[in-house]
């Protein structure tokens, strides 16, 4: 992979996880921001394949779909996973994120802030919780997720921790979960 | 695989497409239904690692995530696909009919009429067109969406047409995306 565009908005949102994988495994890619007004602009004109954001432009080819995207990085970067077993650990992890990022995203959308507030209080601590048990299945919870390196898994726990989590409420990292403090 | 039960509610939903694989491999499962009343009190007794259904058993290890029980279940029964590229064009094909299911879903589960309506005049329509352009990638739409045997993406594409499109408007896959007709 030697020509890598990255087209996203100017925020962190659904594409951080893939400039994080981009940028932990040393790839350089053009990190095309843009606008608001002109996505308006460029959502009907099948520049996106299904008309959302990201996208990114590998060797000519333009992926879309953010899980697929960033599935397809780790497999060429060196963080795929191909047992089946380990596969599901990576990808029912990644679904959770997923669930975890529509969940604020949504509310954050439309700047509910007393249903942000209702959901850091009543479902937070028990993602966390859940997070924090499946890394202890691994090594004791003192290094990867899954196996002796980095799947998407830890990419995706990464930015929802650091993006989500840790910006708003840091201590509900240490109240439950406190092996995942970054 | 000889022991599975997949637990979800006496409805087609998410597990139909789990429920696809099982029988069209010809894996023999128990269909354990569960009703409404009585997932209210299992959904807080640690039943569901995430608090949500399908769950599925299979020799002893309780998966989660319709995603990514999908995703195992073909690896498991040789409908699997390791090649990266190959993989991006199932997966995030499986993505879109993600997005489907979730846009008709919240509205199906607030009974709103009218959005559903919308929903199948404004994005339907563009909707199958993709997935027909998608099919027609390959074997010039003759066969299967990625090389010449079933990928979890013809499970996903047969129950989404089958279960939201063809049961409502089957006009649609005709005036729209002939390829797909069933």
């Amino acid at each position: 992979m030697s020509d890598i565009t990255l087209h996203y908005f100017d925020i962190y949102g659904r594409a951080e996880v893939l400039r994080t994988i981009l940028n932990y495994s040393g790839t350089p890619f053009t990190d095309h921001r843009i606008s608001f007004e002109d996505w308006g602009q460029l959502k009907n004109t099948g520049f996106a394949e299904f008309s959302q954001l990201p996208v990114i432009d590998i060797d000519g080819h333009r992926l879309s779909q953010t899980q697929s995207i960033s599935r397809y990085l780790c497999n060429k970067l060196g963080f795929g996973v191909t047992d089946p077993e380990e596969s599901y650990y990576v990808e029912s992890l990644c679904d959770l994120f997923e669930d975890i990022a529509t969940a604020f995203g949504t509310l954050m959308f439309t700047k509910d802030m007393e249903g942000i507030n209702k959901l850091f209080q009543d479902k937070v601590p028990q993602w966390l919780r859940l997070v924090e048990t499946r890394l202890e299945r691994n090594n004791h919870g003192n290094g990867f997720f899954v196996g002796a390196h980095p799947t998407r898994a830890d990419f995706h726990a990464f930015v929802a921790l650091t993006e989500i989590i840790n910006k708003f409420h840091p201590e509900l990292i240490d109240q439950n979960a406190p092996k995942l403090r970054l």
